[in-house]
């Protein structure tokens, strides 16, 4: 047995310390292609006080600690690569406070994003962030990646609605790294710094948020279009406009096909002719309120060939739709597409990106779908190959990637949306920052875990 | 002379230095108080690269280099307390790029942010940020402070803007710290980072900037109220009535009479019992669909005693009302109000604040106004003492002002919204920050510039 797990369990509990065959197994995946990697001890701490202990045992023996927040990760950023100890958040799952004078929650990292939703709804309040995995994925998960969703082309990605941050840093200091204010030019911004730095340099543990009031009318219309590339080329439109969807996604019709075939009822009928649709959302303070926004889009949409224009605007059919929308990551996965991608550029290139994407598939004779948050730029690209099913330590997959972000590089775009780089984007880095760059970002690393304990090899890799 | 002088005549050219008296002195001076400090050498290169040779030369001479955008600043953070160089970026003027298909503005850093506003219109497109200064303050020093501007409660502040940044390390290596995109989580977020750090780590260059369509309409409210506290008080419950304006400022009768007082073109009259002006904007995409955000707020400010609403809804009025705003730092400044802080608080607690500025201002015999951004709880509390001008090195006003940012603090809120730290706020930085805090973010400083160049004495005061 390995030596340190007696200290972790004079101090945790039994109950907090899991060495057994079955939960290190539980705990040696996420949602990462068909990764594994088993962990020493598994912990589930439930206070700030207890992690402190934690970080500063493990910095004075070098032990290396790898957070997990929900495990819905696709980047590998909750793998334990180098073994030691799985720090899980789990238990800190308290709502500590829904200030409804100033809109702000302050929440423990471990709350699942689905139930602070639920929690802010009797209050007419809601969290903007809603990435598609929101019933299981963490808000201290959210936080490490700077997750996405649904809504961000309107309110912004996680790093947009995180005030305030307490973090636990690899020494196990405490800290707080701001204020719970809607501005601050405070100092340096390490609230921003430790948004999306995937627990390299500390563990979040709690956050203030802001929250907004949940507007009284939304609109969702599904669109159907002829051709993938129309599609693509309507987003940037829908802006051009002056138009503010507070959601617009794209799915091509490989997508919505799985999707269909997948879930017992489903919301649309798909059109022999349709090869993509766009769903595009709208909320405001009343349904009159919305009538001109809607008109404007179909003036933008029916430019194009498109078949006739679904409107949802009952809870039944928003939800049915949505689900579809939520569920399709999970089903195309379980369908063979392994290799995920979260490529992102400026709004309009989204066509020529999706074109790439398409001619590399066929050139290295695999499956390609192609779906996304495409009103900001944001398409996720799963690739389904007939032998490979990681991209980790992949040579041949991993050429075919760097091919792919080299393009996107070169239209302004880069390798990560909302997932993050964790172990998986780490050897393409370099497509997209110079050597200065990325060492900086290790100078930082350095600066903030001199003993490289927090999540080894993630991000920079160091 | 200084023995470094000819490296910089050698390679700028006589044109681009300057160490004659005159020059010396007028880059002595920023905004801040009434503090001078003379730099040694005024350079000013337009082109990347120079700045890049500058900085290597600079860091292997241990130099310190003071860069400087419009001198608009409030807290000493172009101030060169070091003598050494002063790197004036006004030859960095060009907008390089307007895309009007991703709505993205490509700049050097020394645009001044009105001509970039100008530069936008006829495309139909507008840049969020408008700090008070912006008719001469540039886009490199809007970031290097992360100002805000009257209409950061609902676009943001500079921070939401900024896309991409090229930088100029300290030890001469150009980089860009993220890419072209509204979403990004691809390594740590160094955009983020140098939004805000007042050129210590490094000079921006280049910018990509986010940029929006313009709306069609808007309007201006302004409501008079009986009681200071009572406007502070409407702040926050309009926000919970789930409206959005554009920009919502609170200026006490102190400021008004001041403005009225200087300009000579007033839009309106001050009646005897108004204490406060709250300044209400909303736009959108008609003026029909503004109608009803009027008759929400006017339901909400009727609850308390107010005299008659003042509409602007013609180019004129509005004008003239946002001169008289646009003006107040200014004008109270040259009345002897020469001690401005940038508090910011949650902002249902403004009422508490703006009583305990008034109740601190008596309990010390100074004079006091209050006024700024309070819909996103950033207000500006000026104090005009009798005999003292600065709060630099100055114990009597620095003990006022420790209990002011105390007071601040137990609310949760922080010592700058939006002017930075620059050098005279410095020493309070241990009031809202503990001291592991402070350590990691002179950590940083050190990692990415070890020989303590840039903007020496700035931010941490490394």
């Amino acid at each position: 047995m390995c030596e340190y797990i007696n200290y972790f369990v004079e101090l945790l509990g039994k109950d907090s310390c899991f060495y057994d065959d079955e939960t290190l197994d539980n705990y040696s995946f996420d949602q990462t292609e068909n990764l594994k990697f088993l962990p020493t001890l598994v912990i589930k701490p439930d206070t700030t006080e207890h992690i402190s202990q934690i970080l500063r045992y493990c910095n004075q023996k070098k032990i290396p600690v790898t957070p997990r927040a929900g495990g819905t990760g696709q980047m590998g950023g909750a793998l334990p690569v180098n073994g030691g100890v799985v720090l899980s958040i789990e238990k800190l799952n308290s709502i500590i406070n829904i200030d409804t004078q100033n809109f702000q929650a302050t929440v423990e990292a471990g709350v699942i994003n689905y139930n602070l939703q639920q929690a802010l709804e009797p209050y007419g309040l809601f969290y903007a962030p809603d990435p598609s995995s929101w019933e299981s994925s963490f808000i201290g998960g959210n936080i490490a990646t700077n997750a996405g969703g649904l809504r961000a082309v309107k309110y912004g990605v996680t790093s947009a609605s995180v005030l305030n941050l307490e973090v636990v840093l690899p020494n196990g200091e405490i800290i707080w790294t701001g204020a719970n204010t809607l501005k601050n030019s405070t100092g340096y911004n390490l609230t921003q710094l430790f948004i999306g730095s995937e627990g390299t340099l500390g563990i979040v543990t709690k956050a203030v948020l802001k929250v907004l009031p949940k507007p009284k009318a939304d609109i969702t219309l599904l669109i159907p279009f002829h051709s993938l590339e129309d599609s693509a080329y309507a987003v940037a439109d829908i802006f051009k406009d002056g138009l503010q969807p507070y959601s617009l996604e794209l799915m091509e019709r490989n997508a919505l096909e799985q999707a269909i075939a997948h879930l017992e009822d489903t919301p649309i009928l798909l059109h022999d002719k349709v090869q993509a649709h766009l769903l595009i959302c709208f909320d405001g303070d009343s349904r009159e309120e919305l009538m001109p926004c809607i008109e404007k889009t179909m003036k933008v949409v029916e430019k194009y060939p498109i078949e006739e224009i679904y409107f949802a605007d009952n809870e039944t059919d928003k939800t049915r739709l949505w689900q579809m929308r939520r569920k399709v990551a999970e089903i195309v996965k379980a369908n063979g597409y392994t290799i995920e991608e979260d490529t992102v550029v400026p709004r309009a290139e989204l066509p020529k990106l999706i074109k790439f994407a398409h001619h590399l598939a066929e050139k290295n004779k695999v499956k390609v779908v192609c779906y996304g948050h495409a009103g900001d730029g944001n398409l996720h690209i799963r690739f389904n190959h007939p032998e490979h099913k990681n991209s980790y330590n992949n040579p041949p997959i991993q050429e075919m990637l760097t091919e792919l972000f080299r393009y996107i590089h070169s239209l302004g775009g880069t390798i990560s949306g909302e997932h993050g780089i964790g172990l998986i984007q780490q050897p393409f880095l370099s497509i997209v920052f110079s050597k200065a760059n990325l060492e900086i970002q290790k100078s930082i690393k350095k600066a903030l875990d001199p003993n490289n304990i927090m999540n080894p090899g993630k991000v920079t890799g160091n």
